[in-house]
């Protein structure tokens, strides 16, 4: 028959075990620590009307939009984020849902991007998002989130920043350049890559700044120092703006309560010079930095909306989320060394000796699996050291051997397939013995 | 601004928290059966080339795929099924996975179904196979899987039902119809809803055969009893056909391996009528019902294949594989009052008494959590009434009072939301009184 090319669509790939595990394991640690906040989750279908995409997003949102003519006749297209479908949900199901609403929600979307810059046309997004307050709990539960998230992830070294987008829009309705908050952000975004001089002349240049209106927005933007410093030092230069003022407040309340509930100092900073992206954010907002990778960018970011559903409903629906970076974090934990090698999750292999030991092995295996250990029992009969090899290469941890001798004097061997070392225990025993093994492995 | 009417197409469905948490669990507890047995996750992209979906398809698959140009030019369509993916993976990575290959993959499918027949468009497959070996082994651990599973999900009364292709075929081999096979499974397909006289008047009108012949077709059919008594009362039917003396001696090894593990007999029978669809399976069937229900049809069904990627590549690689149920299964557990009514994940409320709190409330929280326990702390200090009522509607089990008082006292109330009793309890022994009151109530 004539064949068909086995290939992915550019832009797209397959996920093998040796990338699914871990993928797995972050986006159950998501999950466990959203749950463990009372946020729930929630799905909605990859397909939607087009018009309810494309209503909210901006034109470099449409153009990647995969979108199509379903055989009923219907504008229709795969979701390139969850936040409008997020907007989509809350608005048709508001009734039905109660407020506050914290929801999570784990899932694909798909983007048309441009693949040189190595981006892929499918991903997952993995946020969580608080709706219906503007309690400032939630503004610090946010914090604690993202802080529990590495820390479960593994991270030591990683810093929340924090800013409130209230604090430079103070600033700037004492400066009179309210109206000129967009052009300023913008110039101001670049603050990192071109330094502070190229930033002030573009702020002369588009938002026809005073030289002395750019130095004092340059100096909020340098504010260093704690926490507290940092909150010191901006009062005054918002002091007379309500929007400036109700900023601050807001800010140091959050980083009171991040205090109050113990997360460590040197994790979470105020950072002012942070504004992530131009219209969306109305409050707090959040950025991530790892401290042995900085240069990853943030790996966990969000902050606070005014109105998540404006283009639906009538009904005013303020929130606040944040979302997790999968495939950055990866990246990172790749690099830093801080993935597993297997390519399977069973840490224990059992070889078959000869078909008449598979009647005993299933038995025994269902012993091991019902202690809570994960066994791969070997199907074919062949040489033991070809098995032995299958179960190197995959990245079983613990071989266990039981042959007919072995069966007999009810024993078995069980062999460290690390370091080649081997220990003969009673098969009444295997089960502890293995798993007395397995954790001392992970120390 | 003119506003969007909220909406989904027709066909696809939102998930609300009641519907995705239980979805959720039954997802978790598949992933957990298929790792405890060394099957190792994967993913495929959403998109492939149309090429690849409608090769391997049938007509009917055809009409059903979500395809369309995208903007390169290329058509593309949505999987439809998570078999097709598993051939083009398969015959692509081949040598990189090594043989024999042992995967799991749950996602999300898509398929313009008649939506009149209550069918949805998307919905999520959960399938496992193992590629690459023809061993007993792994058609023994295709049913010890799908035990596994079934009773890890909680149901105590189910039955597998288990057959061998090779039985009905060498049975006609031995009658000389070999060649009218695919009318005779056709007609056979309908036993159960038309009844033998039927099924023998279709038999003989479409395949041709003789009075005699189907006399003989559906005595194999009807043959019921123990396994040992079933296989004793085919083998006879069989007995010179390679292809039936084969399929006998497999399902012999199959079930005496079943036994062997100690799976209960009961939940495991030899049902030589079922054929599961046509031209797919080659060897060992298997379908699932609910001692409870089994109207809903099969909850767990696969079987093996002869060569999965003969539309991608020469190299031969059979395999078998199963799929659970995952809509019917949870529509099954609804039915049988086995989902829990709650649209949180978190045990534990706590209520805000007023601002001042907020701090202490986060360390307390934050504390239980530490302990291994999900909560929410409410963010807005509205009435308490209020805000119990917000606790009761979403199913918190225990709200955990700590009011000025209390804090004062070092103690706190814990508030059974279900049947209202209260209980105070010193601050420090919350977590543990928490845990008790948590399990008390499992019981």
């Amino acid at each position: 028959m004539p064949r068909i090319t086995p290939r992915t669509l550019k832009g797209f790939r397959d996920y093998l075990p040796q990338a699914m595990l871990p993928r797995e394991a972050l986006i159950a640690t998501a999950r466990d620590v959203y749950r463990s906040y009372g946020f729930s989750p929630i799905d909605t279908p990859a397909l939607e009307y087009l018009e309810i995409l494309s209503g909210n997003g901006s034109d470099e949102t449409d153009k990647q939009l995969y979108h199509f003519t379903d055989n009923g006749g219907r504008e229709v297209g795969m979701r390139f984020d969850l936040t409008v479908p997020l907007a989509r949900f809350a608005a048709q199901h508001a009734q039905e849902l109660g407020l506050p609403f914290k929801r999570y929600h784990i899932a694909t979307v798909w983007r048309g991007e441009n693949t040189q810059r190595g981006r892929y046309r499918e991903f997952m997004q993995c946020d969580f998002d608080t709706i219906g307050t503007e309690s400032a709990a939630s503004d610090i539960e946010t914090a604690l989130v993202i802080h529990d998230l590495l820390q479960k992830i593994g991270f030591e070294r990683f810093t929340i920043r924090v800013n409130h987008r209230g604090v430079l829009n103070g600033l700037l309705e004492n400066l009179g350049l309210a109206d000129q908050a967009l052009p300023l952000l913008r110039a101001l975004d670049k603050l990192a890559k071109i330094g502070p001089e190229k930033v002030a002349a573009e702020m002369e240049r588009t938002a026809g700044a005073t030289s002395q209106q750019t130095a004092q927005v340059l100096e909020l933007a340098a504010l260093t120092g704690s926490r507290d410093e940092v909150l010191a030092a901006l009062r005054p230069m918002v002091a007379g703006s309500e929007t400036g003022e109700a900023g601050a407040e807001r800010l140091s309340e959050v980083l009171g309560g991040i205090r109050a509930a113990g997360v460590p100092e040197e994790r979470v900073e105020l950072d002012v010079s942070i504004a992530r992206g131009l219209d969306y954010y109305t409050g707090m907002i959040y950025e991530t930095f790892l401290g042995d990778l900085p240069g990853i960018g943030s790996v966990a970011s969000g902050g606070r909306y005014d109105n998540l559903t404006e283009a639906f409903t009538s009904q005013r629906l303020p929130g606040i989320g944040a979302s997790l970076g999968l495939d950055r974090l990866l990246a990172a934990m790749e690099e830093l060394e801080m993935l597993p090698n297997a390519r399977t999750p069973a840490e224990v292999f059992v070889p078959l000796f000869n078909k008449e030991m598979l009647g005993p092995l299933l038995k025994i295996t269902t012993d091991l699996r019902a202690a809570g250990l994960r066994v791969e029992l070997y199907g074919d009969a062949k040489k033991l050291g070809k098995q032995l090899q299958y179960a190197n290469r995959r990245g079983h941890r613990i071989a266990m051997i039981v042959g007919p001798d072995e069966l007999a004097a009810d024993d078995c061997q069980l062999k460290n397939l690390a370091d080649g070392s081997s220990k003969k225990v009673a098969l009444a025993d295997a089960a502890r013995e293995i798993t007395l093994l397995l954790e001392g492995g992970d120390d």
